[in-house]
């Protein structure tokens, strides 16, 4: 392979301040990941679809997410205008101090699906809608931890917008896929209730607790979550006048931490992220 | 095709705020272009790398980015601990006001190859070095216009670090690339200096002007600019100890706004995407 044997292949992967750099066999192995659950969304009936990069701090604020978590909020903003000059001239050092920041109307998405049900708000369907999207996420956290704990991350989502009934049918069908898948490939995921900061918030402030139990994580040996399943209920159609057959509808997704899966496979195939990567595309067939 | 029908379709794309929403369509034609350039890439030696997606505010200082275009930067922050519980009672509204932002230490890219040149930064090879890389980039403009100018974008560079002489072969053979591809799907590009704010301001600031002339854009009928080839000359070489044979790297790279492509292919195939996608396919099998 041109180049395999080039300085970008040394090391798979670097992280500072929660922030990854991937050599070629890591990128490749993502983006066979990627394509494996894109496929399975495929197969669903999904349609692949991008979301802005960025979103409204005013649409975050009807999810409810400043009310549940605003700590992990990565906010946007730009230096103001009346002290770009200060900055040009070059005689600062360090971080953009925040008395020279404009305020911030948008942040990075938390998570892939948000941008999915602002861009849906106001409509209504008469069939379930199936939306496969991956998302660069961001999410501040107390400490960072390799590929295992990043600031900044690739999520793959597989949305299902319709009636209960079918939200429950498309997790379920996922989580049917995603047990193989993990069978194939000799990983030991084990299926367990959530520890998500959506809902470890005590008390009536958080919403999907006043609901019903809503999202399970799928935990490699080392407790590293690479996947889970939410069902938000009827939450964001509530929020978002998203209607199915006239009523607020039920959403669900089926959620991947790219790196994640990279962290476990690496660990699962001794280093060898090229064999991951085969690996990981023969089993994705087979799923 | 799965769902194709569906309410995800009828949209090609929406943008507000200079942040694109891609349905369906638009989505693989994003791919299908980010696929023949990475294609090209690899025929060339590039490894294919992903840099983190925010890059540390000084960083970027060393690169000169605050003094030649600091109006253009988005600064990354989060909410100060002393005001999280302003915000999680909910009773603000707008965007988070600078006074509760914290210092900003990272900036969103506005161009992908800065994070290639960070991470090799202190670096010394015998042998050019190319990368392929793709990245979510970002620039505050002072009006944005549909797919042809966004806040937000999709950047796919290839990179070359080695020798002024191997820099500019790489250039070359990827300006024959793209005017053979632009000709199989029926676009008129012209090649013409850049009109990009790294070169636009005046005087002794601008470091490329003092060096030579380095830039050079693919403009479509309508004036959009699809690609540039950029020389850097020793620049980020000197500025990032990068080296190559003992002295500071020549580099360059080929860039590609894919949501650019998306527009000019959108005129030209009158919004059959699905068309465009297969003759971006075709054309690039043959490039």
């Amino acid at each position: 392979m041109p180049g395999s044997d080039s300085a970008a292949d040394i090391t798979p992967w670097t992280v500072r301040d929660g922030l990854a750099s991937f050599g070629e066999p890591a990128t490749l192995l993502l983006h066979a990941l990627d394509e494996v659950f894109t496929e399975w969304g495929t197969r669903a009936g999904a349609v692949r679809m991008t979301f802005p990069p960025l979103l409204a701090a005013d649409d975050l604020r009807t999810l409810d997410y400043f009310r549940n978590f605003p700590h992990l909020g990565s906010t946007v903003s730009r230096i103001r205008t009346d002290r770009l000059d200060t900055h040009s001239r070059g005689t600062t050092g360090g971080p953009v101090p925040a008395r020279d920041l404009a305020d911030a109307g948008h942040l990075l998405p938390s998570a892939a699906c948000y941008g999915c049900f602002v861009h849906f708000s106001g409509t209504t369907t008469d069939t379930p809608l199936r939306v496969s999207t991956v998302a660069r996420c961001f999410r501040h956290e107390d400490h960072y931890d390799g590929l295992r704990r990043l600031w900044g991350f690739t999520m793959h989502e597989t949305i299902c917008i319709g009636s209960a009934r079918q939200v429950g049918e498309h997790l379920e069908q996922h989580h049917e896929r995603l047990a193989g898948f993990a069978a194939d490939l000799g990983l030991s995921l084990s299926r367990e209730p959530a520890t998500d900061p959506f809902f470890e918030k005590e008390g009536s402030r958080t919403l999907m607790q006043l609901l019903a139990p809503v999202k399970d994580e799928y935990v490699h040996t080392d407790g590293t979550a690479v996947a889970s399943m939410n069902n938000h209920r009827n939450f964001f159609g509530e929020r978002r006048s998203l209607a199915y057959e006239g009523k607020a509808a039920f959403t669900g997704c089926v959620a991947f931490g790219l790196e994640r899966w990279v962290h476990v496979l690496n660990e699962r195939f001794e280093g060898d992220l090229r064999a991951a990567t085969v690996a990981v595309r023969k089993a994705g067939e087979e799923a």
